[in-house]
């Protein structure tokens, strides 16, 4: 048999050649990954000690298997075993990891070092992933899955040294959803002192977003919650002007809310993890606003018709998670902002 | 009873108010509407001359049925029956109609008169219809679809009326995709002289977006066709820089091509109505670029976790269908450029 090494010197840096199946698509949008331990020379190999499941990723394996942990580590060691990858078939959605460099190709573009304790920040959907313990150290009753195993990064993957400052467990959580305050804090600087409303602002993309609105120049912050405890808690940490109680998928209730606090927004950020939200984050926004989807409960169809039948003038954005220099932003806002830290530390 | 128009003298603009079922939901997002024949005094009532079927609904109604047209026919007549609306169980769209203002309510802000002869610029997935003639003009073998009944519109609906000089067809063709020129011309203005690709370019947004992108300041245009027969016929009609063909849904083969013909793209606009092409335009899109999707089988996780997989710096914007001008521009658009006029005739 021939090395891979040899027959293929240089990977491509987008991993096509890791896929499997089907042919010629994207990592990402394989079912089945290739994870050879040998590298290609420009990969980088790392051993994990920690996942970081998506939270809707676990949230409908936690309820399909009606919070029977033995059954849902079952279910995520035969996705990994069986794609190569975990990549949770329902949502399709993945998580990240956090673990320790274990070998650099030659010709690695991404500046790590063997020894280096990183957090890779593309999902697992597309990062070839072996786990050797069967999970062993996990109940299967929370996001974070302890495990030993390695997986392979490609010349073009992102991956970041965790700092001395916070514990791994926070710093992951923090780079989970470091693109959505990294996409507000690009937006709401291109508005002149805007109204910034965040639907799911007592979460993680939600409250990262509201302290990256008022460091990006909002002129006010409003941030929606679903029920009281959470309203509360978002009261305390300081991180909004205003703090409003609205069903988000009731398009009247969230733009009567928001208008009352100060809307409508010139930037709506939409991050709960529930799906209808569309037309209630359209109706919420001034006309020439943006509103940005973090959710992946997002429906394209229901946004794009959402707003040509509202007659509303809106752009709309995909939440992009990746922008350059993304996790030292978020990881500057929860040390410059004790609400935001507040609120992660008490979730883990 | 009480007369509505006693009841609630005012509409809601968003016509909330004829909204059945669920409670509370936006009409677009509703099962069932309201078709009550008499006004709240904002409403306009059309009667109808001629559905224009959604491309993607259509599609699969005839997919589903095998072009059985009689069958085809009686499911349209059953989901306007069930719903109040002609919107695709399946496909979430629904299209739009031509027609003839048969009543104005007295506090209407449309601006429209008894008799004018309108195409509404509102989906048919949130406007109430009642068919009368039972469809019995058309033979279910086209998305064009001759009708008796009438419609209603909200304060906030969007009616054009009809110009004299091209056929009520080939107006509502037009109109039917008017917002994806509109949005491309603003997208495309905001970059110096940009590379421009566009992906579905003989097709009906695809052609129009590409005049308008040359129109806007676009310094080379690259239309993406997926078959010879599609390729001679976007030649020959000089609306493109560069005719390529790639299957849009396998990302190296679209983006090769695109970097073949003088890409990557500054902005990539996607108007194939088929799904799995999110990949293969972020791929063909430079740094900092946008890519704007227009097809309705664009799928929101698929275009987010894919641009963040392959740190792609890029935006993403949902098309939205409506920008302020927007029929007005893509008629003008027919009129200026004598290939898109021959390609949209081509089609009737």
């Amino acid at each position: 048999m021939i090395d891979p090494r040899d027959a293929r010197p240089t990977g491509s840096p987008v991993g096509l050649h890791r896929v499997l199946a089907p042919a010629g698509v994207l990592p990402q949008a394989a079912t089945r990954l290739d994870t050879e331990w040998n590298l290609w020379v420009d990969e980088v190999r790392v051993r994990v000690e920690r996942l970081n499941l998506d939270a809707a990723s676990f949230r409908q394996l936690e309820l399909k298997h009606d919070r029977d942990g033995a059954a849902v580590r079952a279910e995520v060691l035969d996705i990994v075993a069986s794609r190569g990858k975990m990549q949770n078939p329902e949502t399709g959605s993945g998580g990240m990891l956090v673990g320790t460099v274990e070998e650099v190709g030659p010709q690695s573009p991404l500046g790590l070092s063997v020894g280096d304790r990183v957090a890779t920040l593309v999902s697992l959907t597309l990062t070839p992933l072996v786990i050797e313990d069967g999970l062993a150290g996990w109940d299967g009753h929370g996001e974070q899955v302890p495990a030993n195993g390695y997986v392979i990064l490609f010349g073009r993957s992102i991956a970041a040294r965790l700092p001395d400052d916070m514990t791994p467990e926070l710093a992951l959580s923090v780079m989970d959803v470091c693109g959505a305050p990294a996409l507000t804090s690009r937006v709401v600087g291109k508005y002149d002192a805007p109204v910034v409303a965040v639907v799911g602002a007592a979460g993680k993309s939600g409250s990262l977003s509201l302290a990256a609105a008022r460091d990006a120049g909002a002129a006010r912050t409003i941030g929606v919650v679903p029920h009281q405890a959470e309203a509360e808690l978002l009261e305390a940490s300081g991180l909004a002007d205003a703090v409003v109680l609205a069903d988000a998928r009731d398009p009247v209730a969230l733009s009567d809310a928001v208008a009352a606090a100060g809307g409508p927004a010139d930037v709506s950020v939409v991050c709960v993890d529930v799906p209808g939200c569309e037309g209630g984050a359209i109706l919420s926004t001034r006309e020439g606003g943006t509103v940005i989807f973090f959710s992946m409960a997002t429906s394209f169809s229901a946004a794009a018709l959402g707003a040509e039948g509202l007659a509303a003038d809106v752009t709309m954005l995909v939440g992009n998670g990746y922008v350059p220099g993304h996790a030292d932003y978020a990881l500057s806002l929860v040390r410059g902002h004790e609400g935001v830290r507040g609120l992660f530390e008490r979730r883990l």
